[in-house]
């Protein structure tokens, strides 16, 4: 029984029919039919104007992004325990030539105003200091919470005060909004580009990255081909991304698998009681566990990560539901855990 | 009818079989069970040791290759008209940071030891001029021609003599090897680094970097990582792989689908007679077709690319056949050509 | 007697005069009394607003300025046998993160639209293709041409209607001016950025990026940072520049220097006769010479590059006259060549 | 009455002697009499063999360095406040193509064994996280405090141990060891790579990259010119550190130099007392200062830093001597500050 994570997750039956449906031959690249629907396709879940492009990866989303929202010799803040800073080997300084990422502090990972301007107002304003250029959020953040309409308005205002392009790195955005309940649009209000993730949602290997400013679409074209992430067969990738759109009884299906997780892990919450670190908002939790305790979990034939224990408890793990978690397992797990 | 590409044309059905085999949840990346085998797979393939790392793209596994080859200072040789220098949108430069591309001669987009010799030779030594540190072939060529084993063994030798560093572009290699009936390491025995092409062969995303200097595949690694091309659901293009490296009444996937696309070329070409700009060893046709031809051939339903016409032509179109070449389209185009 | 080339020769008596006067402590960086009339010593010298920045070299003041009018995935026009091309070791590359360098011909080394036309006009305007977005002249040539101001204009005219950003190196910009006897903006009217030489005609180690569009000059001073030119004691650089646009009996430092070396080379010009491999327009000779004849010459005293010959042509040598030539050296030179 | 910086100081005598003594012609370049003597110079200097090579500022000899000493995708362990991740404007992410700066703690901003292991220790060895490859020392420190051979020792077991490849930034080297009264090798043992400082020290705009890796001289040399800073006429960069190197009674007068500086920053040192943020071992100081101090200080002419105050501090200065300091000026500042 995986709570590993989420990112390896079978893929879902009506992302496979799309696929399929996508085999006869069409143009290359993003010439296809399918591809062609992406902009509008975007721009309709959003209620505004958008360009959208597949890439393979998050990673490929983020920094193609901040790519293009940074020059090189410029600065992007983030929290200090993004994933852009922590998890993606150096591909930022990849794609930005270089550009350098400004650590940031907050609880829970979020950032807010005063975080950020106590990174940057001490920051000269001369050529020896970067100076910072974009600001990259992650909705929902790196453990599982949720930047509410309000925090993002806030944040937003801030970064356009401050000449700084916002980033959102949306890996588990449908999560977000799944928990928030709220348009998608407000989940990440302000952003010129959002990485809105599909794979750890049901997707096989599609990533949108959606432009806001759909200027910038120009050249992150440009910038796609030359990271080698302009696909031969790229209608693979969009059919993957529409299936995903597309609504069942009314529930687009990047909304319906984000409440499958979420829920699974609401209940594993309610057996964990004091054990949480951070508030449940989506489909992660961070449980002090003692190291017998996951040995016991384990001898029980449940998979999940160890995490650094912060200070004060014996041990912790991180536990994932996915779209497609089984009842039984959530079931057992949550037993499990409270038999602890 | 489409003769455009083979880059766009459809999955193999065993492939498909291949894909949904993997559906179910295994460790994310490459640390899934398909991945691991890859090495293995390639070794046999090849005959000798060596490591295969799956990424999504040829340009992907170009650069990757090039940029472990050759240090950010230096350059590396490659022909005029070579793939990486007039159609991968700067790829190269990205990925081997700025390192350049220096360009030498030969007949049909082949080089040879002595039209490298007379690029790299002038060459002064000193640390004003980018010094050569590797070569690129590409194997079949960019007009569909092939390398014979004792014109890669030459090559291969010229450049050991150099110092310079061998990677060859298989986009099309199964093609040159079902070209040329030999071994497949006798079509690129010497390099480095091979992208192995599969998907314009019946892949779906998948192409693999084969590394016969295994000690590369760490540096590479990271380097996969940094450039956004470590998927997460990996097992989907080992699984790619593995289909194409697995045999079917003694012949592998990989071999028969390039015969069958070179097949078709064949029988195109028996009807092209003088129009054949290139000898036609794969599955591409370089042929000399007035406007007028071309528009009628169009008007009958065959879709294919526009070349520049070299000299003394008056027009020239590019047809390409796939492994998915339909026998009814097939004879239908050569009839109409022979028609003209 | 020493013709290699104008870029060891001495440094003139009034930049050391203008040395030592700067040494007295000021502000470190570009914050000093020095630096800060740079901005209108050169918008004086051309009658136009411009930004103007030290930079201790010109490949750095060449590839600070590419960096500026081309990104990572354009690409910038030049000749085939431009000094960025040949003789920066890659330091193109380098600044501008891998931007292109797109090779156009033309005679003497020297660009016109039509040369440039049919270099860019056959790039597809798709991803796949590296587009260009700069265009870089060496004004006087690699092989000692001048553009005329109408050639000047008709190529500032060519680029703007093409979306090419201008760049002028002119390492020997001096000499042109010298030669064409107009006014400096005339030898380079339209472009975005000139590096004006300094070194080789009378200066220790400053050369002047001038920006004609001085919003420029913001990035370029972050760059110039980044790039580890931004010098502490830069009140020395531009001590020297400062030295070169004075006058003295009514013509500036940097205009006698060139004139000396200029007249310098036509004296040895009208020995060399149907020798002469190119017109002698500024400080340069490319002379046509048989190895015996240059053992000869050298056996005499003089020291010359050796120069790859052109077809039909026993050998060639070059000749570089300095601003600090002396009579007798240039007579004896003369009457050497002469009486081969 | 500045006490801002040593950056800005006045050249010293015997550097002007050597610079017009470089005048007359040579080989451009590094080709030159004076720069062919580099490396047994300092190989004499340190009693070890090395290269050296002339930069124009300490922030290309750190980054020189850098990006020989670890690749593109790695990273390089250096403090929270060093230098090259505080004020070099983002120069490391240029020279080295995007690694990482990793930031450890220490006192003083030194480094420890200790507070380094705590930074690397917790690095997963795996692609998703950036892997150090060479660790930066500034001797001495940027709160003006010097590493003692016995901490240097250990510091370079360490990084021996863990594989990271040590670079010294020296920008003020001398004053190092002129407050160590040791070897000059003693304050650097084990490092790949010094940035040995002279333009803080009485030198125009030369500093030295000295390699005790000879080997890595080959790649820096190619890597120097691709980053413009290979001057045509190095003889005037070589004959700066020439002279610094020369001894006169016995002293080098980098030596002699330093310790002017040095002696001149403890005749303040002690009239501040309780005000001395740190331990003064070379020539900074960090003083503690109320705004009204500071002004009081100005008022009576002398200039100098505001620095970020810590806590419980009301506001802080730092004080800087140089080579030049005048005896005058010293006392008066040491008398001002004693009658606060």
């Amino acid at each position: 029984m995986r709570f590993f994570s989420d990112n390896a997750a079978s893929v879902h039956p009506r992302v496979w029919e799309a696929l399929k449906a996508a085999d006869a031959g069409d143009t290359a690249y993003d010439g296809d039919a399918l591809s062609a629907r992406l902009d509008a396709a975007f721009a309709e879940m959003f209620g505004t104007e958008c360009a959208a492009l597949w890439v393979a990866t998050g990673t490929a989303a983020n920094c193609l992004a901040l790519a293009a929202l940074c020059p090189p010799h410029g600065g992007i803040v983030c929290h200090r325990e993004a994933h852009i800073e922590v998890d993606e080997g150096g591909a930022p300084g990849f794609y930005t030539h270089g550009a350098k990422l400004l650590l940031a502090e907050g609880v829970g990972a979020k950032l807010t105003p005063q975080s950020i301007a106590a990174l940057i107002d001490p920051i000269r304003d001369d050529v020896h200091q970067v100076q910072p250029h974009a600001l990259s959020l992650t909705q929902a953040s790196e453990y599982g919470r949720v930047y509410t309409p309000v925090e993002i308005a806030e944040l937003a205002a801030f970064a356009k005060a401050r000449g700084l392009a916002l980033h959102v790195d949306g890996a588990r955005f449908a999560n977000a909004v799944a928990s928030l309940d709220c348009a998608p649009l407000d989940a990440c209000r302000g952003a010129a580009a959002l990485s809105f993730g599909c794979v750890k949602n049901g997707g096989m290997n599609a990533e949108a990255l959606v432009l806001f400013e759909p200027s910038l679409a120009d050249v992150v074209r440009y910038r796609r081909k030359r990271a080698g992430h302009l696909q031969s067969k790229g209608r693979f990738l969009a059919a993957q991304l529409l299936a995903m759109l597309e609504g069942d009884q009314g529930q687009p299906l990047w909304l319906a698998n984000a409440r499958a997780a979420n829920a699974a892990a609401q209940e594993i919450a309610a057996a964990c009681g004091n054990r949480l670190l951070h508030p449940v908002e989506i489909n992660e939790l961070f449980v002090s566990l003692a190291p017998a305790e996951a040995a016991a979990l384990r001898a029980q034939g449940f998979d999940f990560y160890d995490w650094p224990a912060p200070a004060g408890a014996p041990g912790a793990a991180r536990l994932v539901t996915a779209w497609n978690a089984r009842a039984g397992d959530v079931a057992a797990l949550t037993r499990a855990i409270a038999s602890l």
